[in-house]
């Protein structure tokens, strides 16, 4: 699917805007944000101006936009890269693009530019398969195909919910591998897009995601954060915890979560030898949620993703409530997040 | 891992001969084959010499050395593609390569030709994750890792049971596909290896693949075959089926299979319009067995995998018998292959 088929009304790009000055970014992205609709949401707890360049259609949400749309008692819940969440929340569009601003287009192995908008949007308007494994990757893609024995009652997959693109240069490590692997570099492109697995556990990375919001937009839901957590993505876990959230809510709505291109090119931000010095909490936390999510059955009166967040956050109070304070924050965060979105979304 | 670092004691290559003249097949191979042990089986319905090239390690199969193992009576077992089990059967290795004799090295896109041997042996030893999805692929290749967020208590893995490798030019296609798409060619090179997650079904394709015949030999099974099914791949089931086994065997004893490199080039073989003439009659098998392997759990009192094998061929018989009498030999054959498989490996 090229730029030229894309609707680019059903799109919005939204952008956690975490560092002050976006020309580098925004005019590196400028050949594929051209003519589409762009989210900036300002970091509450960034002091300086936005430096934005000419030539976009963009509109800017700030502390101030923030707090008038959630109220002040709920702006927290946007700081940091959280921030992110608020663009999901005040979008009208089918769709939402959302790549870090510490991103750039990434080059495929020939040389030519990616275009993840495309790809993103590709990516979710053709059916997921998540009921069967097609070892010959995206059957929708040109030239591909269903493998031999894949059972022709499910050729016609079910609506995708999610497509998580990858990274060139700095992979998505967490805060000790990244201390450790400083040097490690992610060259291995892999041309592909897959759909995971009904019930295969992954962790979704926000940096470079896009979603369909009319299917699934409340389940991105901004929830869990770590104590003492910075600015840097190898420190966060909202991402995966909302990740994980968003898989289990797609299997059981009956949804694909696809993964794999477009990549985009990940510069370096933070100094991962500092983060070194802080106990990564995430990793504790990420222990007791594999277990939580692998024995998670939704009720079948969940029948929308509303109920589905609500219902999640019910058991994750109960079953993980008395482990980490952290988990009781993140399940009352859901319940006010679908309150939120239930408000902000019938009075738009 | 490189060919100098492999074991080649532990290694036995499988090839069934469906062609008498192998020369151009084997010479094509002989840079990677070269030290390797090969066992080569010939189709018990072909009546030709065999045409074996110099040079090879290799023990040569055919229809009086099958009866004398087996018997007269099972030697049906072994025709058409499935002669390659015997090879599997009577193997005394630690891991089996297997690839099609249509097939040779694939190009990557570097121009160098493929060592698919190593990459399967590679594959092999190094542990699968079946257990949580990595965004990152294989995690333990180089230059890769677990992304932000994968469990740390996953992070070993589990065994790798079987390495399914895939197909240039000629893909897996089923026998409609083929003939609908007969100009069709797979041109992507998807430079990847990955874990199929647990409980996810995929119809392993036996053109190219590899296992690890100490954990799960037995479950490589000869069992159901298409009525009027020929000696082109896309008119076959007997591999799809065996892979279904396969995977839900290593899913329940805890080994995982990946999927991916290596490519092998294939060339055509067979008139695919011919096959539109038949009936594919493995469309209607598959639709019976994707909900039948779907809600199956072997028992925990098999632990290991002719226990497996054996229960897995009780509840074929019970819940798909009545279906289409493929079934019910498909449960006799596996139940007869438990037995033969113990007779000549605990006598060997």
């Amino acid at each position: 699917m090229s730029s030229a088929e894309i609707n680019k009304n059903e799109v919005d790009i939204v952008i956690g805007a975490l560092n002050a000055d976006l020309t580098q970014f925004l005019n590196s992205w400028k050949p594929f944000f051209s003519g589409f609709h762009l989210i900036i949401v300002k970091d509450p707890e960034l002091k300086d101006d936005l430096n934005i360049p000419e030539g976009f259609d963009v509109d800017v949400y700030s502390k101030p936009d923030i707090e008038k749309v959630v109220g002040a008692a709920n702006s927290a819940m946007f700081s940091g890269y959280s921030c992110r969440y608020f663009g999901y929340l005040v979008s009208k569009k089918k769709y939402i693009v959302s790549i870090d601003d510490d991103c750039v287009p990434a080059k495929d192995p020939k040389g030519v530019l990616v275009d993840a908008v495309s790809q993103h949007v590709t990516n979710l308007e053709n059916p997921a398969t998540p009921l069967f494994f097609n070892t010959l990757y995206d059957p929708y893609c040109e030239g591909a195909d269903f493998v031999r024995g894949y059972p022709f009652s499910l050729r016609s997959g079910v609506p995708c919910a999610a497509s998580c693109g990858l990274w060139l240069n700095l992979a998505d490590l967490d805060a000790p591998t990244q201390a450790l692997k400083t040097e490690q570099r992610n060259t291995s492109y892999v041309d592909a897009v897959m759909t995971v697995p009904l019930k295969a556990m992954l962790p979704i990375s926000g940096i470079n995601i896009a979603f369909n919001r009319e299917l699934v937009g409340p389940a991105l839901v901004p929830a869990l954060r770590i104590a003492g957590e910075g600015k840097v993505r190898w420190e966060t876990l909202e991402d995966v915890w909302c990740g994980m959230c968003l898989k289990h809510i797609s299997d059981h709505l009956g949804y694909g979560v696809k993964t794999g291109l477009p990549y985009v090119w990940r510069n370096e931000r933070g100094d991962a030898v500092e983060s070194l010095r802080k106990k990564w909490e995430g990793m504790k936390l990420m222990e007791k949620s594999v277990p939580f999510f692998e024995a998670l059955k939704l009720p079948e009166s969940a029948v929308n993703v509303e109920d589905c967040v609500v219902e999640l956050a019910k058991a994750v109070k109960e079953q993980l409530g008395s482990d980490d304070p952290a988990f009781t924050q993140a399940a009352d965060a859901m319940v006010k997040w679908v309150q939120l979105w239930n408000s902000v979304n019938s009075s738009g």
